[in-house]
């Protein structure tokens, strides 16, 4: 019924940083991992992983993860949470789900999830896959010391990487495309995908070089790919893109694509991001 | 402290629809409206609409909605519902809700909101205001009689509107554009806009002439304008452009935007549709 890995078999960083002990039904411990440590907290990618993992791994689950939508409530600390998972409705190929993380009394982050079983239909990608040389002839972007999680991916820019403050940035928009990969490698899945989709520089210093404090406040998935295929793309660099429609009032959104090396969409992820001045 | 009419004062039939009577803390009771009627129950955008005046009519409310989203958990059938809120953690500057609307003991949709007190900020719009002649050069789509909810809009298309069984759609994408305003002539404000976000004929009678079984199961909504600004779009129409990334699996996802006539972005929504073959 689980296919994840026990925490003493968790050859993976990320398997460790999202481990969870089911307790009692719909509730699960959990702890945060240094080596997905963010600028404060923890790297909402790992969060929105957890979040998805509490519904993977739950007993009553039915088929695979359509849509997710992880709400960043409030700054969650370094250590032990508690993760709830509620049914909200189950179907007959769709189930709904309520996930809240808390840390005491306060709530750190919330989700909601949908998922469905698939069955073979008409099928069309419209976006196209961007053209793209080989994650080999580039070289990788270097971690970035204040957030640890960085140093767990393996990112090699196409374009679009984190502006530098030499740079000048008239005509330059907030548009990355980019090769990326868990470090070390481990097999694509629900779990690594759903914090991959997260594993965006913030667009505002793609685009400035000025930097400010931000926040993701909510990012919603699309899983595209079911579990086989996945499975496919095995340890593989996924081809990345994102970009930002709009800044103004204090947030602004991403909207991103995750596609396999062979062309085939996994997921389209969408965020709202707060940000100071 | 309500912005929002009482239902004797409901002139617009869009107030009468998502009107809701709060019943107790964080309880309200409401009906379903015959004129946003869709094929089976409501128009999913009026749901939409009714989730988030909860929390916009609730008395403690900080700021304005920056986020929604939207699950459809199940069929919700004409009659009366009833509407759950709770605050899940309120910030200095941001609050976070979870709203549930349910029939018997049936939960039919479910939403959770990112509200803001947002400040002046740099700001920048990445995305391009399509290129559109005036709405008063374009005729009116003719509503469709077993979709109820289409008549409560005038729509009129630039291009991208449902392929009709005569067309060849050899080369034909999913991308819509479109001028849309309620009927009859109502002034822009949050109720309004996140139901129009909804008010796009599904992407896949866009792409093929083919009549099947269609249904949302997830909404998101960014909104990237504030009360005022949406004051100033008066009953204007708006622009509004919708495309599909990608059909398999029994879903599709549509990405769109919403523009003020004077261009600027009010809104992003994003949506993943449960369709059969």
């Amino acid at each position: 019924m689980n296919p994840y890995p026990d925490i003493d078999d968790c050859a993976h960083q990320l398997d460790g940083a999202t481990f969870i002990t089911p307790v009692e039904t719909n509730l699960y411990r959990g702890n945060t991992s240094a080596a997905y440590g963010n600028m404060v907290g923890p790297f909402g990618g790992v969060i929105a992983a957890i979040l998805l993992k509490a519904v993977l791994i739950h007993p009553e689950r039915l088929g695979e993860p359509v849509a997710l939508t992880v709400n960043f409530a409030g700054p969650i600390t370094d250590g032990e949470f508690i993760v709830t998972t509620k049914v909200l409705r189950t179907n007959r190929t769709t189930q709904h789900w309520y996930v809240e993380l808390a840390q005491g009394d306060q709530v750190g982050a919330t989700a909601t999830a949908v998922f469905a079983t698939r069955r073979d239909t008409w099928s069309s990608t419209e976006v196209r896959f961007p053209v793209a040389r080989p994650a080999a002839t580039i070289e990788r972007f270097p971690p970035i010391d204040r957030a640890k999680w960085t140093a767990a991916y393996d990112m090699r820019f196409l374009h679009g990487q984190p502006v530098s403050a030499k740079e000048d940035t008239d005509d330059r928009n907030s548009v990355s495309c980019l090769w990326i990969r868990d470090v070390p490698l481990r097999p694509l899945d629900f779990v690594s995908l759903a914090a991959i989709c997260d594993a965006f520089f913030p667009r505002i210093f793609i685009r400035r070089p000025k930097w400010v404090p931000i926040g993701t406040v909510s990012l919603t998935t699309y899983f595209h790919a079911d579990s086989g295929t996945l499975q496919m793309q095995g340890d593989r660099p996924v081809l990345a893109t994102a970009r930002a429609l709009h800044f103004g009032g204090g947030y602004f959104d991403q909207t991103a694509e995750v596609w396999s090396d062979d062309e085939t969409l996994l997921a389209t992820s969408h965020q709202v991001v707060y940000y100071k001045e």
